[in-house]
């Protein structure tokens, strides 16, 4: 069993911007470059959102300035609109990531747009795309990412049949890349294979990634769900990092080294070196003022030699 | 999708025996009644190991005094050898669970017996059951558990091969319930299904039941595999409370209200009510001195009703 599983390091983003810290660009991409040097190979390392909203992710141009392309290795940005999109395009970004959302609530609460709302936005991203194509600075790939397809803070459930055709219309637009994200840690893992499922009927052709958050304690066990069900792309987050240590039940998305340790383990291929992922996660747990909650930067890989198990 | 599976409350046990402050045994008691209004049917109540070396365990026939017989109801008492079987049976345990390692190191470190030698105690404890056969007040039912199965901190890893061989010799000698412990945490869901598989090739009659420790993060992750494989009975600890606060990488057992959060949201019957177990997870950690490290304590279930989501 060596199935190589791509792991999407979303910590310089999704982490980062539920961290009470606002961290400086020159942290941000020095958090990039030792993922980088982890093994990490696609990171989602900024955000173009207006700092007002999220002053965490100010600075994504400078960010990306500090960036020098490289081989083999892709940075995301990710947006919430066409204006973030433009925002995207005057930087060296490889992926553009779309956000949007399963429901009219949180897309309203998010973006400020209903889910055809968002169709649309996605839409015109595409056609400009069209447009632009065969131009110099050919555009950087595009992937989509649904939130929260095991449920809404707003809305509340959210069906198995409302996933599936909200897939199917961003498969329809040409979408190669489609994450189903459980923005609020809702999900269990027998309802990750049956989305998964939907989803796929829906998308057959599309690339389909998980993101996952670990407020209720299934990430993993919903990571292993996916991977079960054929997925090969699962975001992350270094250290865990994430949530909002002021409010009570939020949650950072599984931790990158996590998730690492259980593949490996179990002979899927990662692409990380487990120890220097956990020092990159010590590293920025200094950086945010907390310890980083992930399990594996608390109690290390497994097995040490035995010679240092007498020891402990 | 309404399948029970019956969860094994350890934490009176597991739990208390690796934390750090020592609970006298009446509060020991209220656990367990608490516990059981919050629907716990089976609960590993006490161990009868000398207080020399688990002093947070110390009076077990004073916790058992304290507990009426109950219909419906099974409280479990851990033993390590014949002396710690004669005590139990001086008390009103429903079940006696013999305490087995995987390996020569754990077992000896543990109880100061090889595999073997833990082999030759258990066919001991069998036969003297066989002798009382009919005498008055029916002895226990007997259970084991083998620690280590997915690897031991001082002999490392131990094969599929080496737990099918025991599973079948405790089997042998007419054991009805066998559970496989993960007792440092090291396990991925992926070995979970071959052992599982490998037991069950071994004791074809026997229940197999699974005792995980979330050490790793992994721990619902390895359970899912466990149910997914046809297991119907797992351990898991209030809270999520044990380990050792002082020892870095010490973590305890999977936590009840994880574990029936993550069944019941799939459809699975447990029996509890969440709402209750967390409120009983509360209390033990104002009991201990530390907040239950639980996920559901912190984050609480889902979904709430909508009108309580949109005033978070």
């Amino acid at each position: 069993m060596s199935r190589p599983i791509t792991i999407v390091e979303v910590g310089p983003r999704d982490g980062l911007q539920n961290e009470r810290i606002v961290l400086e660009p020159t942290v941000r991409a020095e958090l990039v470059r030792r993922l980088e040097a982890a093994g990490a190979r696609r990171i989602e390392a900024v955000s173009f959102v207006h700092p007002k909203y999220v002053p965490q992710m100010a600075g994504a141009e400078e960010v990306m300035a500090l960036l020098p392309p490289a081989a083999g290795r892709s940075r995301i940005g990710l947006v919430l609109n066409g204006k973030g999109y433009d925002r995207a395009l005057g930087t060296p970004v490889d992926e553009v990531n779309v956000a949007m959302s399963a429901t009219d609530g949180f897309g309203l609460k998010n973006q400020g747009l209903t889910v055809d709302q968002q169709v649309g936005m996605l839409a015109d991203i595409v056609a400009g795309r069209r447009n632009a194509e065969g131009e110099p600075g050919a555009a950087p790939a595009l992937t989509a990412t649904l939130s929260c397809v095991w449920g809404c803070p707003f809305d509340g459930e959210v069906s198995t049949g409302q996933v599936e055709d909200l897939v199917g219309r961003i498969a329809e637009l040409g979408v190669g890349e489609i994450a189903l994200a459980d923005t609020i840690g809702a999900g269990d893992p027998w309802s990750v294979t049956r989305k998964v499922e939907a989803a796929r009927r829906a998308a057959p052709d599309a690339v389909l990634r998980l993101h996952f958050h670990d407020t209720r304690n299934t990430g993993l066990a919903n990571a292993h769900a996916g991977v079960e069900a054929g997925i090969d792309v699962l975001d992350a987050s270094v250290g865990g990092i994430g949530g909002c240590p002021f409010a009570p039940g939020a949650t950072g998305n599984i931790a990158t080294e996590d998730l690492v340790y259980m593949l490996e383990r179990a002979g899927f291929e990662t692409g990380y070196d487990l120890d220097a992922l956990i020092a990159v996660a010590r590293w920025i747990g200094e950086k945010i003022g907390r310890p980083a909650p992930s399990a594996l930067s608390r109690a290390g890989g497994w097995p040490r030699s035995t010679a240092d198990a007498a020891q402990r």
